[in-house]
């Protein structure tokens, strides 16, 4: 049985992580928002959001129906899809360090985010603009370089071209969508940066070259970065 | 064998969350960084997280020892001791509802803090104070109210007095955490809130009365709310 995605059909957002996930997988799903109203929509996707009769209601998309499961929050579903598709190492230890991973991949996407949207999610980008102005300087100088030698860090050490080793998983198929979007909305910003950071360039590199990946990037289903999701390009920002 | 909590030792922080579950499970800890230097403290915490030959370093505290393990990140760090001492459903199901809700509890810790810290973690409030001021005028009237009756939503269908049904779990030690948190930081909009959130409050008074928790409440191991923590009491941004 075909999987069930629920996320905002113009963005790549969060959603984006767990569409990864299952295109490496090779799973089947219907990416059910993004499909006409009778077919599914976003109509049906707010029915499980706020459903009085939805057993485990998510706070906010992405959520994915798998079965008789309604599994919410992009770490947790990566934590599923992982087990069942050896997107994640198997043993215990290895388990919990590739969600450890994720974990802050998610921090460090909840970080972009607020670059835009320093002060509310519910006003626009223009009516935060100095805050956004100020939060991102620290953000390119500060926070995207921690990040990203962090991670740098973990690649020098993992014993293989992946962050958990030899390997693929679900963090290293994030995290190559972090660099994807940082090269969208910060390009000079990130250029500089990458030259530092030789091995998170090479995963990024693995990552896009896989079969699956590299089809599913050239096709429909990969909806374009835009100034609505979480990667955006405000060129005044890139500092 | 005791386990080794590795935090800040000067606040509750993230750390809290994991403390309130060790505390609930009555589980043998070191809290390392609040130990004299000499058997431990915050140079032995920095050692973890900054050495070349620690095979999984963390991001940021806090982080756990168990025998070899090394985990980080707070929502990781549950999931460990949720299996292992039966603070969380032994089913697919209950465990992934659970870690659920706990990583939407982490969503909402991040936004308290960036309610005091909207533009840098590198500044001081001082130099950060207008902008506090807008964006906790959003959190207080949109984003706490959001989160909270999304909690009291999932209790009325829960089938018990906790999260996830009859049966406590980490994420209701953490939501306790959190209802703690904003009556001290933000004690009149709290208030206001609690009027339509009866089952949060319940759930709230549940965990407090629980012995071992009762007692750990009271004891010196409790480190006491403070400005230098992620819930903070500053007068002026409580609306």
């Amino acid at each position: 049985m075909a999987y069930e995605l629920y996320y905002w059909p113009e963005i790549q957002g969060r959603g984006e992580f767990v569409r990864l996930a299952l295109e490496e997988a090779g799973a089947k799903y219907v990416d059910v928002a993004r499909r006409p109203a009778k077919a599914g929509g976003v109509p049906a996707m707010m029915r499980l959001l706020d459903g009085v009769e939805v057993k485990h209601p998510s706070f906010a998309p992405p959520f994915l129906r798998s079965g008789k499961l309604l599994i919410g929050q992009t770490a947790n579903i990566l934590l599923y899809l992982g087990a069942r598709h050896a997107l994640a190492p198997s043993n215990e230890a290895g388990r919990l360090w590739t969600h450890q991973l994720q974990l802050t991949i998610a921090d460090l996407v909840g970080e972009v985010h607020d670059t835009h949207h320093p002060i509310a999610s519910s006003l626009f980008y223009d009516d935060q603009r100095a805050e956004a102005q100020r939060r991102t300087a620290d953000f390119l100088t500060s926070r995207m370089p921690k990040y990203l030698r962090y991670f740098e860090g973990v690649l020098a050490r993992s014993g293989g071209r992946y962050l958990a080793g030899r390997q693929l998983t679900y963090a290293d198929l994030s995290l190559f969508q972090v660099v994807e979007g940082l090269r969208y909305a910060f390009p000079k910003a990130t250029a500089r940066l990458e030259k530092k950071i030789p091995r998170v360039v090479d995963l990024h590199r693995a990552v896009a070259g896989r079969p699956r990946l590299r089809a599913y990037l050239g096709s429909e289903r990969r909806i374009a970065f835009n100034e609505l999701g979480i990667f955006r390009h405000y060129a005044e920002l890139d500092g």
